[in-house]
């Protein structure tokens, strides 16, 4: 009998889990050893994280555990950090552990991106697990605890700064700007105390999106209370202050970064070519060089060649990928030496803003308010129906809609 | 006209609150300007406070606004801070103004007894007011929220020090020791990674209880997991460490205080002559030497002629000392001369121990579980009824009694 071939997947984000998912539901499992690998024993949406960070989701419904949607008597599950991956001797490399593969799947995600700018790891909090936006929500809620309690009142300690007004920062903005209010009651402080800065290096918040959607987000949130500097970098991050470029000074207790990723620093320092953490991977998802490799989700560098940039990294493209990843090992395992082409199919933009507001661009068509909102709750449905069908949308999913 | 006489009653805790509320059923306001001070609009139950410290029971229920209980254009409510009283002047220096009053009553409550301890009032927590169990709360949420955060486990992170196994202390760690393992669930810990720790430099927990009763409650709360050392003086506290007389050392970065209280210091600083902040009133209540002030609650002392000791200050007491000072109040304004003496009436003894869990001693009757829990809940809302009748229990009472 021959040996079956030893598939590992690296990591159980959007891309891993997804691939996984997928395998299993094609009985890849019956041609070959599959292995997921996680630092957790719950697979969570990254991309709803700025709302259990804000307070105003449990962090339970962003997460589920791995072998209630994985059948680990179909594909394994090692819960274990990755140290290393040693491509040549096609070998990973964990904390408690090594396993050798045949073909490997990449899904490690992201690192939040300081672009070298001092005291960021040190001082600010991002908004990247379900163990950093529980810190987050509670680091926020003992600043309000703590207020009525300081002898002298230090303005600073209700004083948030959001670092970054890309989709993550502005979504952050927009769920903390609907909280403020209820933490405001419970810990009998006057609304006006609070302040919120989204601060933005480029000339614009959301820079890229559509315009129209871009100041209609902004004009909510600036009716919620928040201040945005917009073209303002910021030149350094200490403890309780952000310096901005232009000689202002911010007195923060609550510094959220989230001006963007880079990909799992894992890949740069297992010798792969990288562009910000990140492998330009080939058409069939496959690292250059490297046919037992595939690398999907924010470790995978994508170029859009209509405008020949790259697509930015989101929960949409890595699921995708998942799709042809999972089609292309299948084939590789069946002997098949044709893969398939990954193209990605870009359906849509919603950025939510807290309570029932959002904006979208969907093809050419804007979307504001309550049915941008509810767009985007349909998103998010959407994905758990595809990997866990509908049990786990009624378990998980956001079904108020309007 | 004659002018009417003012009375200025300082504090809205069990003792001023009840004194307002009696005056106003009486009729008092007629023939009387009365002002109640306060530094919040709210009264709360200091007895009770032990269930929001550790998140058992959210703090709104334990307070009401004090005109939902006292009509204000009875009696005029001002929100303000007591500085200093001028008794020679027969005036009160508050925050934000002055006030004149002909007769006085100083409700003004405690403050915790460090005994000369160092380093306990920078480093500890103490369970006495709203603001204080608020922060408390949050604190213990977020050594929860960080621990799974930190790159090396530190283990003082959840490790918690109760300094005095007192009522307020032994009840402490019982709401605690009922919370821990919902904050372990929802923080993804292990229990046996927490520790409590319930210290008490007397040779018995609850000193001066039924031994009986005592061994019970410290039977119960150590199957939750808590460790007691008695017999333990300590020494020190220091930033995230605690200090034993013994020598040894416990790293813990939440110490809450609950070794008893003393009077107010504004008594003594406005010149009273005071033991451990407490002045020995006349047995109408007045002040020696001072037939205008009235001292009640926390700031009297009443000697136990049997025992010749100090009774402990207690809610039961305070209340009834409300009683008999409202109607020595409203004798003094008819111009009678002949006062009451105040007589306590000790009723009984109930600590809760979290959940549904209790012991209490009334009259002989040793109480445990189940009966004394209910019998608890019993004593808290017939204050409430005594407060604010019927629908004050009902919007803030202990309902579920078994």
């Amino acid at each position: 009998m021959e040996k079956k071939p030893k598939i590992v997947i690296l990591g159980a984000g959007y891309g891993g889990m997804m691939t996984a998912s997928r395998l299993q539901k094609s009985n890849a499992h019956r041609d070959a050893d599959i292995t997921l690998v996680n630092k957790h024993n719950y697979h969570y949406q990254t991309t709803w994280l700025h709302e259990p960070a804000a307070g105003t989701l449990h962090h339970d419904k962003t997460r589920m555990k791995i072998d209630s949607v994985i059948d680990t008597n179909k594909i394994q599950f090692i819960k274990d950090s990755v140290v290393e991956i040693k491509k040549d001797e096609k070998k990973v490399i964990l904390e408690k552990g090594e396993l050798d593969y045949d073909y490997l799947v990449i899904g490690l995600g992201s690192e939040p991106e300081t672009f070298g700018i001092p005291g960021v790891t040190e001082n600010a909090f991002s908004i990247r697990s379900v163990n950093s936006v529980r810190l987050i929500r509670e680091h926020i809620e003992y600043m309000f605890a703590s207020y009525n309690k300081q002898d002298e009142k230090h303005e600073d300690v209700l004083t948030f700064v959001v670092a970054g007004a890309g989709f993550t920062g502005i979504e952050f903005v927009g769920e903390l700007s609907e909280r403020i209010p209820e933490l405001c009651k419970e810990y009998d402080i006057a609304r006006e105390k609070v302040k919120v800065y989204s601060v933005e290096a480029a000339p614009s918040a959301l820079p890229g999106f559509d315009e129209e959607l871009v100041e209609y987000a902004m004009n909510l949130l600036e009716s919620r209370g928040v201040e945005f500097k917009i073209n303002t970098p910021i030149k350094e991050v200490q403890d309780g202050r952000v310096l901005l470029a232009d000689g202002e000074e911010i007195k923060a207790q609550t510094i959220v970064w989230t001006t963007g990723i880079r990909g799992s620093s894992i890949i740069e320092n297992s010798g792969f070519e990288t562009m910000r953490g990140r492998v330009k991977v080939d058409k069939d998802l496959r690292a250059p060089d490297h046919d037992d490799v595939f690398i999907i989700g924010d470790c995978a560098l994508i170029i859009n060649e209509e405008i020949n940039r790259p697509y930015p990294p989101t929960a949409q493209i890595a699921i995708q990928q998942a799709y042809t990843c999972s089609n292309n090992i299948k084939a590789l395992i069946e002997g098949k030496t044709e893969l398939e082409e990954f193209k990605p199919d870009i359906k849509g933009t919603v950025a939510s803003l807290g309570g029932k507001e959002a904006i979208g661009l969907v093809g050419d068509r804007k979307l504001y308010g309550n049915s941008a909102s509810a767009v985007k709750k349909l998103i998010d449905n959407r994905y758990l129906f595809l990997l866990g069908g509908m049990p786990l949308v009624l378990k998980k999913g956001k079904l108020n809609l309007f």
